[in-house]
């Protein structure tokens, strides 16, 4: 099962609150997803995932679960979902984004891409076809297009040649999925991603492209690579113009708690990224009054909580000063307290955005929160 | 406050029951007190200690806290309590084991000893007086005296001198603690340190002087320095014979799960170590059927919990093939789940323990249990 209810879109802005519903459960958009690259969200227990972060669906890669644990373990184990107890929808990558970043280590084909493992040198191969069973062992609830990610800055010829793969993929992609089964009894849902670089003709036919495939929910890939955040905006704008209404959006591995506001207010319903737990690790917190980076010397006798107003027991239970020492001295708490702390807050920013999207007050929210974000407390 | 209540004492063995009362609440013993060297057990948040392992007291590292965070940030925070947020007992050593382990940085005279710091090279000394004073920053309900804890092997003349050393020190220690106050309005109390290496006359020469001091509990040290088993049974034993009946007895360093038990039978009430925190890091864990290394392949598709008769739910809700994933892949949640599967294993033990010399028939169950404890799964 997929629904897309579209329930609510904001006068103001291309805002929306919609409701998906998985075999796992609703998911509540816009919606931030937790990353757990390797089946785990790192620092993070499955349980804390559920209630102290309130996460509605998290992900999973498919290159790293593909070399470890492996697929015959994943199939043992039921999937994902059995492998790691969490019970609620999973998203996963395609493998592809994780293939192309090793490298001097792969090759593109039109076949597929070619690669060595980061672990162990050995040699596989991905194909939109593998990408899709591979996918189907790990047992997602929306499984992701094998696409090719080019970086930034690409060339025209490269990007326009690197969508038209994407493109024909895609058709593999659908083909394989509409004709097998998932492994577990319960429905999986196959999102196609826009590409096209920041060209704009490009972006304008790869999403009039996808929206022509016409599956229930749609993806805009590329973005995030290093581009300036007015080049996302403007992309992801464009894009959302030509995609349908009624179908979530997802902007794939975006980004700071203002990218994500701005590009809700452009009509992005999901999201992605490990820069809350990453940055989380090297004592970047977010906060409602901006980023505090917990290293400086001015947390050092601060025994206020970490966050009196986060919505997460761990961060009403611990003080700043001592989290600061646990991220000083290397500790595993630390990376602990930090990641609990910033999947929290990015949990309830995107909570918020529904609530005052269903308010019909979300574009001035919006631009009242956007300056206290990116304050340095 | 500090009370110690003999409540029961096995017929078979010299296994007692007690109670210790402090400012910070109740001690059930046999207790294991789970290491936090730098202010956090590493891993495991302070309401997991208290709810999921069933922790009455845990440990502090004065050498640690006294480099990092250091005493003025202690001070404001209102000592460890107040720095970590754990609320129940918490005991500190006095920061000389960890000097003398820095062995090429340190120089050890009447008056104390001078080292270098391992993480800024920078000097310090402690002295018997300034370790009492770094315990009465740190405020732990329970403090060290200063001792020289001696190598294994030892020559004799080492050994005596370390010991009557310690006996000098420890003079000092009680006329420092004696003549000044808490800083934080709970008490405070003083465990002197039987020491002697492994001779007989020396270890009797000096539980009989430390016993002399007749302070409210008592600690073994210089023990699981890399001597047999057999050793410190003997030692421990001997000693035991000695010290008072109606204080408690702190075995220190100690150990694993059968050393636990065996030197619980010998009439020990307190326990430490690192092991369960260690060694879960690495991929073993303790359970009541035997020790598992779960890097092991054999583990790789075991689909059944951690361990299904663990009082931590944690290792209930994580299969065994889950888990060598995270070790395997150096996830932090990995290391967060064996630990808090090992310490709740140790205070269960400990509390089993209780239970059977309260039914009186700890020697048998302990006796049935050693083999068990030992089988590697
Ligand atoms: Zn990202
Ligand atoms: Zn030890």
């Amino acid at each position: 099962m997929f629904t897309f209810d579209l329930q609510h879109t904001d006068p103001a802005s291309s805002a929306r609150a919609g409701l998906i519903q998985t075999d796992h459960g609703p998911i509540e958009t816009p919606i931030f997803m937790p990353v757990g690259t390797a089946g785990t969200v790192k620092g993070v227990h499955q349980y804390e995932l559920k209630n102290d972060i309130g996460a509605q669906i998290i992900l999973g890669n498919t290159y790293h679960l593909y070399l470890r644990p492996g697929m015959e373990v994943m199939a043992k184990a039921g999937g994902l979902h059995g492998f790691n107890g969490w019970q609620g929808p999973i998203l996963t990558d395609s493998g592809g984004y994780q293939v192309y970043s090793l490298s001097d280590r792969r090759k593109i084909t039109e076949e597929g891409v070619t690669f060595r493992s980061h672990i162990d040198g050995s040699k596989h191969t991905f194909s939109p076809e593998r990408s899709m069973e591979i996918q189907r062992v790990i047992g997602a609830d929306i499984i992701m297009a094998f696409d090719e990610c080019p970086p930034f800055p690409c060339d025209y010829k490269y990007a326009k040649d690197s969508m038209d793969l994407t493109h024909r993929w895609l058709a593999r992609c659908c083909e394989y999925v509409d004709n097998t089964e998932g492994h577990y009894g319960h429905g999986q849902t196959l999102f196609p991603i826009v590409q096209g670089s920041t060209y704009d003709d490009l972006r304008r036919a790869s999403a009039e492209a996808i929206a022509s495939f016409d599956r229930a929910g749609n993806a805009i890939g590329g973005l995030s690579v290093g581009e300036p955040a007015e080049e996302m905006y403007r992309v992801t704008d464009m894009v959302c113009a030509i995609l349908p209404k009624d179908k979530p959006r997802y902007l794939m591995g975006v980004g700071t708690p203002v990218n994500l506001l701005e590009c809700i207010a452009l009509g992005i319903d999901m999201f992605d990224c490990v820069l809350p737990t990453r940055n989380a690790r090297h004592g970047m917190l977010y906060t409602a009054e901006g980023i505090i980076n917990i290293k400086n010397a001015k947390w050092k006798d601060d025994f206020s909580p970490v966050d009196p107003d986060s919505s997460c027991p761990s961060s009403r239970f611990y003080t700043r000063g001592y989290l600061r020492h646990l991220i000083h001295s290397g500790e595993l708490l630390g990376a602990q307290i930090a990641s609990l702390h910033n999947l929290a807050f990015f949990l309830w920013l995107v909570g918020e955005a529904r609530k005052h999207i269903i308010a019909g007050d979300f574009a001035s929210w919006k631009n009242d929160m956007v300056p206290r974000l990116e304050r340095r407390l």
